[in-house]
């Protein structure tokens, strides 16, 4: 397992094609916007060498026996897959933010399934591909990109009828040796902190899609892979000199658009080439997965309540009924949602490839309530910040010869504590509810993993309506025929 | 096990003193208003005897080895935690109505760890008598009323403090065969429906009270015990000659008040003496699992949507986007709560007497839950329902000479479906929505297991709120000492 | 005006056609199920002989110059509308219940709008004859049914298209001296309170509607009509001996399905006849006066949170915070309630006819909160009562030799006040929550004036969204052409 | 009446002492973070010039005769206060922010009530100062500040408690032409924009608080006035050349804290002096008054409602029913709050003073809906604008050479229209509900005008509860005496 270091260090050598604010970015590592995100990715790894952590974060590789971080690793019973929302309510609490490495496990365990699965009906050998590229992914424990968002362009036609035939990403050339793809992956979290990318497509598909209907990894930085920063809510404080007004001092993420200018991609991995019927499938898997580890929204939670807690504090009103009401109110969403994460993942079960899969129902009926506590949470946050927390004057201004001493002055809360302090976890609520992080802890909360929508048609699709009308109908003394009549 | 013949032929011997409306019941398992309750109990009878259900509705007694009814079980991992949950569920789902028999088996469970804790304290011997008590319980697989609620009188005074003493039960005499006990419970769900009182004190207590700190286990036709039925809306539709207008036929529960009028507890089948310094561990761990036990809710959520499901397709509309929109809700919030009783035991661990015990955290977050959850679902239920819920005539009008055919003319929607039917399912809805069950499925959700604010209080307690700070004021950089200057 | 005791003996002269349990009704006045809706509506008569509701209670005939009961007003004023509102909620607050008379205002006030609409386009004289008609029903301070909803049928199918052609109300037969109808109207409130029967189409039409496309009024016991009775929950308890039980002692509502067997309307009843066109504006006026009309839930409000505040005294929990809070939030959602009755009535306007109608919009986003808050305060309600609600004995119990004295030992809250205030404030809380009055303060709430998704739809049709997007182009520096391009 | 013009170049005059970021704003009119605030505030000058908004932009003084600006002016009769409602409606409508003339009105309105009273009880002679005062404002047309906020120290103690006697605003000095007055106000929203600061006290006092309890008017630009502005979410994207990033283009507002270090005011401008006994009811009237004022957030929501309509348009998802349905939900929840703002204005009444004085209790209700319903609008505006919204990259990206075309190719949705069109709107959901003006629709609408506990307290306060329980108890049969017993 690597460490922090080596992961950082690491990174240096990649050479990605990385443009924001309409320029190229020439050291992604070291850029005050980008770094952030590098150093919550980077806790990751720090974590799995924490004895105190080791259990939720490592995981013993099925295919090697070798310790491994749990990021790389294929679920193996159920306990596999409560740690991982384990470790995801974990690295949100020590970041306060997203830290960009669960969309790699969500894939690699998707296609872990998948893979088998078009095996067992076409007989081809994607799993033995896929389990080749695991064990690498394993032994230089890498962080993936879990590419699937398209473009889309005009959402009510199917790929194929696209004015723009790239609006999905699609193989523009097959070749001996591998194939040639075009198109973009839209919204991808932490992109330029990884080692590799891992294609999937982001619908169910016919065959008239089928050009479509393609997975693969390629590394990071491939020639004609090109990235574009997208902005964020306060994204630029990171540039200011002083940092008591980004909230949070370390930690952020990021998001970029991903264009494939028709790369190359060998057949060794390749994992998915035009076998449409199994699009829906990994999908749905990948999704499911993904539901799940909004269980990380639940650590950043925990940040934002202790947040809460310590303004509240520094105000003195720590007492008042209403304000305790409130903070219990925070904690009972918050752990409302733990539950989803908890309960999803522990009434998980094997899938015929062997990897454990979470109950799809739960993930989904999970993630639903991730898009909808998280902003309730943070408007009860700024309920008892009080509104100092937007009319604060900035840290220059604390700082300033002329002003500083106004601003300590008029700014005192609770006699004992330091104006600084009081603005510190002002402007961390701030972050998390407005600034860079409420990016991830609302806007993503709502659309990452599929947006409400999607949950609903599932949910809608997974229970057992029928059943549940046929004991309605006996109670009430219904008697009807197998045709319902 | 006992199979449901056994059960009810069993309960005609017991010579309960009952009352209702202010008269005696002579008969009670033949009262039209409590029989649909003895109908409810006894399929956590039948159940057991049926395959398909054996696995969540059976254990292995740990004292015995033997086979027993799940009811009478103590939760020996955390698997067995997760059946339970699936267990209420399930009956819920079956029975549309309280089922009544969760109290015993969280009596049971609780007083095995608290009477253990005790003994470890004060080399008492409350645990082997307990033991020796459950295998008779398990051998008779009996149902057992656990009995905590207090009538409690002003409620911002202790027990000895009270005006009437009696507002608490106390012991009023020792005696050297046993002990007399005085005083009354309230709230008790299908008391006359079972063989066996546990009486458990309501609240923590200090050394003043300790005449209030008592456990004990009492067949249920002692001399000196009262019961007097509570009245439920609707309960006197089930004295009406036509069964359509109950809604739910066959299944309902009821609530009584248990008067303990100078009753003698021999020293076998006292559980807590005076041990006031455990009464609070007691409440608590039976407030735990009770509020797991909500788990029976979601099951009668299943039946209300499929209900809902029913009277759309009945009345052609299930297609409009709202209706199917809905439906979704009622589901999602359905298995939120279901979530929650997962959670709450898959995150469950021994105690030191060997017995599982549920997440108190969770189980209280699911609890508060379940206070809110149906409530909503019931609204939906009725907005999809439409206004005939409240307006349709009776049964007897429709069966009537002179105006039945009137009301099976213009109470027709779908042509293929029998206006009959239609108001059955309507019926059904009113039951659970405004009826008899909706005291269970609605108001006891409120109030069973502990009123709201005390998962509230509970959750304050429960959650590590020094952490959360400890990792907030990290991360916006405020160093403070250990004691946070 | 009449004096309730005038209104009383009148309806004893009327020959009703009323069935009840299968069985005719032949004392419809003093019948215990129906005479609390009698006493409900006689509170309007009641109270404008009161001169400390005279301003509220009413108006000047704009026909006669007399003063005469509000109800039987043509609102000639933004202020009318608006003590319309005041009137509605005055006598929620006065009865606890539906007082059943604002359908015959909401209905009069469309028709002396839609008649003189008509008369414009087709040189008709319906406004003539209704205005005749309102003349009668001044000076004899009548009751009118408004008679809107038809039983529907298919929903998926025009009434032409229905497979039993009287699923709506229609004109079966023209004759010299006026016309022959068939059909039903469901759900109609207090209708076998009422003087007269004012029937109106239920939905907008077209051509081959036309036969249904049809409004009069007749006298309540015109020969061909029958009543059949709905039931309510707990309306049983009616028939009891002892009153506390039934929770409201005085005051109750019915609804009853009123079957037009056939029934002659002379033409100069007669106010709409095949002018399809203006079914759709004569369904929507009313509606949109009976979406205002829900000001009597706000009156009704005001009696659960009287009760509620009640029964926190009488537990002696008044002063806990979570309490105090839980009655603000109350009436915080009931005075919301009351801002849109007020604000739509405010905001009103005069039609061509003279008549000030509402603002549909507002009356609609009204109405749409009455589908949600009353719930909402139910629930709390049921929170603060305690489950006592649900588990409390009958009053026969507490007047029983054998266990009342139980009753009023253990039931006793705080010391000072009476077992039976208490037992009587709760079932108050049980009748608004659960029994009669639930159907009117809940699911009525829901259904009445049009189910929540009717509202919807008008909302969505009444916003001015373009004029929206304009702006919010015009403020992201959007250039567009007329045609949005 | 002045002219946007004229209110700009004038405001160049003013000798203002502004800070940002520890720097010293020397041209503050053309300071591209705060000229965005001007703009916003230049609008109450331009529609009072234009004859469709003539009626709700302008008044008649009362004092005067005069046609003026609509923000100068005492309310003098209901349709006033309605107006007052609608002009804040149109203005958010137009500005898609908060236009900080609202405060004046409202301190303006308070002190003619205030200074009436106070004279009536002790023969001063502050109103006759006051009116004096209004005349010029009225006048010159000024913006005026209105200061109520103190920093407030410890929340614990009362104003002459605090370790540090400045955290309220108060007498140092009493001159013989005036007194010397030390303190600060905070969250002073478009302080910096105005000609006159009108301070208030900020809560009740007792007379140990007595120098607290002042109330005055002086230039903005009076010796020992200084500013600092507060940072808002997203305030440097105004530093940027491009200017889509923005979201809305020209329109802002801004924060600042006004400190007073010891600054003189003549005694002409001194409306309050020491007379504690009357602070409570200055705070308490123009609280009521400003929640009134948040009608200006129904115009924001108006814009938010009209982006989001088109984004869902540009994204070609516009007639899905999901969408349609959170739309109506938008404006569900818009009419809601406008309702509020209606109904607190039409239930005006006169005071004393001839002033005409919202409904305080409608006012508290309306503002607690403004705490939450914003909050809801925003997340269902996020929900419809899909993840785009928090991914997308800046305008230079867009406008680079290099990736500029990517861009425009990948973000493109509806074919038809331009990729910079949705990147606008996008934009501006964005500047709503994250950036700066989240800042106004969210934050300010939870604390301005008080925090929702404030209103919360008002609202125990002003409701008849003892009306309530007095008919329910009644309804329910219960007789008491006077006592209660």
């Amino acid at each position: 397992m690597k460490t922090p270091q080596e992961y950082i260090e690491g990174l240096r050598k990649l050479e990605l094609v990385v443009y924001m604010f309409g320029k190229r970015v020439k050291n992604v590592v070291d850029d005050p916007i980008i770094r952030p995100s590098l150093n919550a990715i980077s806790m990751t790894y720090a974590l799995a060498h924490n004895p105190k952590y080791e259990d939720k974060m490592t995981a013993t590789s099925h295919i090697t026996g070798e310790k491994i971080n749990r990021f790389t690793h294929i679920h193996q019973s159920v306990d596999d897959l409560v740690k991982k929302s384990k470790m995801g309510r974990l690295l949100g609490s020590l970041t306060g933010c997203c830290f960009q490495r669960c969309v790699g496990i969500d894939a690699l365990n998707a296609l872990s399934m998948t893979t088998y699965d078009i095996d067992a009906k076409y007989g081809t050998e994607y799993n033995k591909r896929f389990l080749k590229y695991l064990e690498y992914v394993q032994e230089n424990d890498l962080v993936c990109d879990g590419a699937m968002t398209d473009p889309k362009g005009d959402r009510s036609l199917p790929p194929h009828k696209q004015a723009d035939p790239d609006q999905y990403l699609r193989v523009v050339e097959e070749r001996k040796d591998g194939i040639v793809v075009r198109g973009a992956k839209a919204h991808q979290t932490g992109a330029v902190n990884s080692h590799e990318v891992i294609v999937m497509p982001t619908i169910s598909m016919r065959e008239e899609d089928k050009d479509y209907a393609v997975s693969f990894a390629v590394p990071s930085d491939t020639k004609g892979i090109i990235y574009v920063i997208g902005r964020q809510s306060c994204d630029t404080r990171k540039l200011e000199e002083r940092k008591i007004d980004r909230g949070n001092i370390n930690f952020g993420g990021h998001e970029a658009l991903i264009i494939f200018n028709d790369v190359f991609v060998p057949w060794e991995r390749v994992f998915m080439y035009k076998e449409y019927d199994f699009s829906g499938q990994l999908v749905e898997q990948f999704a499911s997965y993904h539901r799940q580890s909004y269980a990380c929204k639940v650590g950043v939670g925990d940040v934002l309540i202790g947040a809460t807690q310590t303004i509240a504090e520094y105000n003195g009103i720590e007492k008042a009924s209403h304000v305790k009401d409130k903070i219990i109110e925070m904690n009972h969403l918050n752990e409302t949602l733990y539950c989803g994460c908890i309960a999803c993942a522990s009434e998980g079960h094997p899938e015929p490839s062997g990897t454990y899969y979470v109950n799809t129902l739960l993930a989904n009926v999970n993630k639903q309530n991730v898009t909808r506590f998280p902003y309730e949470i943070a408007r009860l946050a700024q309920d008892i910040a009080g509104g100092l927390l937007v009319t604060l004057p900035s840290e220059e201004d604390m700082r300033s010869a002329d002003v500083g001493e106004w601003i300590k002055k008029y700014f005192k809360g609770r006699d004992d504590i330091p104006t600084e302090n009081r603005m510190r976890i002002l402007r961390l609520i701030e972050n998390i509810t407005l600034g860079t992080a409420a990016v991830g802890y609302l806007t993503e909360s709502m659309h990452g993993a599929g947006s409400p929508q999607a949950q609903r048609i599932m949910i809608s699709r997974l229970v057992d309506i029928r059943n549940k009308q046929k004991t309605a109908k006996s109670l009430a003394g219904i008697k009807e025929d197998e045709q319902g009549n």
